[in-house]
């Protein structure tokens, strides 16, 4: 893969906007052009202005982390006033903004502040679409983060016992992956077992693990800033005939879109793999969402694999491949890795064993 | 304090919007008006209509939490097509929508969608006032949460120890709030030690905890929902007379604003109470941020206790009261209690000692 510098990506971003300038708020994106991971500030960008915008809890690690010009905002020189400097300093006639995370009252008031002729551009995901392909830095990242996941499923394996409650379970998981050095979690640690496990994101509860219960996992941590994400199901106790068989449909349904998961197909191409194998066994009803999405500095980017999925994959990006199948008052099945894609199919960056594991 | 119904604050709402419906958006409002949970969707809300719609991730869970119409957005039958069913129903001519939170795409996205002759109106922090003032139900899980992150205070004292890392330390902390019955955090856990502690929103580090340093724990857990927020701020080893000196100070602060916070005041009141003891100590320069905030379903609510908070407190609101000091390149301190405002004053959710505890 080409490796394009964080410069020229900038320089790219605002030709494409159209723009002489462009303000960045999304947290993830201000992270991954800047470098600063507190979340909250904005970025002015222009042909000769790299501005960083934050406030007094974190202006000494954003000077620490960032090379843009770090400037303070507060009660005496609030954004709207910089933002104002800054239009000024560009002589910018037009900027573009990031539509797709501001809020509305938040474009109300940065174009009430800033001069009327001024000429605002919706930026789309633009600036989303410069992380699509990840550098083998970010790689490296999400692929330790993944292999964090990796030691923790093995050791919750040791643990997990029937009486233990959801909450408890999740408690343990978490834990694992915080002493196999996760720096955070990716998202709310799902713990279902039994009926629960029928709903995809089921909350963990005070329900009690059982002799019998499908359980499924669903957990993700950051390293670094970048996520990791799998799932695994597995039976506390012997499987039942039909648990067998579901667990068999998903796994089967998940091995055919690895297998041909590549450059060139379409997010769509892909989901469809796995969902006519599903249909095909008859609970094509019962995988109501989309097979995967990217993974980076978010838990959930762009393109993603579902039914409406037209983007094409790249080498690069990263993916979830996670088929399911649920059935409401019975319980459900989820299998999940994280894959790259590579120039001629994928790396998988999930170790964990996917055959159907009876504690 | 008089209850108010659901459906009371409801009616309420849509004669203070001043439009035929509503449209809901934020995660925490779609909770508080419906009981639904999951955080994805939106709500409806006319005279006549109470409708949820979400997606088959989580319809099965909606129609358990909501006593509201449950309809699901999919493919054949996406959220805009369901609005404009919504608002025909309705005989709308008007519709406000959630500008404080919703996304300028969105935003973009009903309005192309639905019929071009109704009228928006933005309806800024109105539905997030009806969570001001809590229930006796939503101060008890507040407090429940808070007494969670109490027991796991105890706990970490007995485990701090040299050589241990911010991240390890963050991660038993966590761990102590979960085996204590946290169903999640209110946010990432703040664990920072020696110089680290003198950024207020330090991120857990490698770093490994040394004699002699500061370590300022800000932690929070949710409960059915809600969050608790607490800071405290301990010394490994014996304190320094300037650590003893600032933490004095920070405490002294703190407890002349707990001293005097009650209804009628306003947050910028309570907030210079503080401010002034750290000002008088000659320290004015290191506390840059507000002195409080209200908890609830989100760990930042209005009203505010700062410089610029207008808010006049009432009984039934939360407020923690968080004063800081933090000087660069040698450390900082933090001391944070969660409160309700009561008919003559506070009560205090928090009982964690305040005495300087040196490990």
């Amino acid at each position: 893969m080409k490796q394009v510098s964080m410069e020229q990506k900038i320089s790219n971003l605002l030709a494409q906007a159209g723009t002489e300038a462009l303000i960045i708020t999304d947290p993830f994106n201000m992270r991954y052009l800047s470098g600063f991971s507190g979340g909250e500030g904005a970025l002015f960008l222009s042909e000769g202005q790299r501005v960083l915008i934050t406030d007094s809890r974190y202006t000494e690690a954003a000077g620490k982390e960032s090379s843009f010009t770090v400037v303070e905002e507060n009660r005496s020189h609030n954004r709207m006033e910089i933002f104002r400097e800054c239009v000024k300093e560009a002589c910018a006639a037009s900027v573009a903004y990031e539509d797709q995370s501001l809020r509305c009252c938040e474009f109300d008031r940065m174009r009430a502040a800033l001069p009327e002729t001024l000429e605002w551009k919706p930026l789309g995901d633009l600036a989303d679409r410069t992380r699509r392909i990840k550098t083998e830095e970010e790689i490296a990242c999400i692929a330790k983060a993944e292999a964090i996941g990796d030691a923790a499923f093995l050791e919750i394996l040791k643990i997990l016992q029937p009486g233990m409650t959801e909450l408890e379970a999740a408690a343990e998981l978490e834990y694992q992956m915080r002493k196999a050095g996760a720096e955070g979690f990716s998202f709310d640690t799902i713990m279902a077992s039994g009926k629960n496990s029928s709903m995809p994101h089921a909350v963990p509860s005070g329900k009690k693990l059982q002799e019998g219960d499908f359980i499924t996992m669903d957990f993700g941590c950051t390293y670094r800033g970048y996520c990791s994400d799998m799932t695994r199901t597995v039976v506390l106790g012997e499987a039942s005939p039909k648990q067998r068989e579901i667990y068999n449909v998903v796994l089967k349904a998940q091995e055919a879109a690895l297998s041909v998961i590549r450059p060139g197909m379409t997010g769509a191409e892909v989901d469809k793999v796995a969902r006519d194998v599903i249909a095909q066994a008859g609970y094509g009803d019962c995988f109501g969402h989309g097979l995967g999405h990217s993974v980076g500095l978010f838990i959930h980017e762009e393109p993603r694999l579902s039914p409406s999925g037209l983007d094409v994959l790249e080498p690069g990006m990263t993916e979830t491949v996670e088929p399911g199948i649920y059935v409401p008052d019975f319980g459900g099945v989820r299998i999940e890795d994280l894959v790259v894609i590579t120039e001629d199919g994928c790396r998988n960056l999930t170790s964990s064993p996917k055959c159907l594991i009876e504690l």
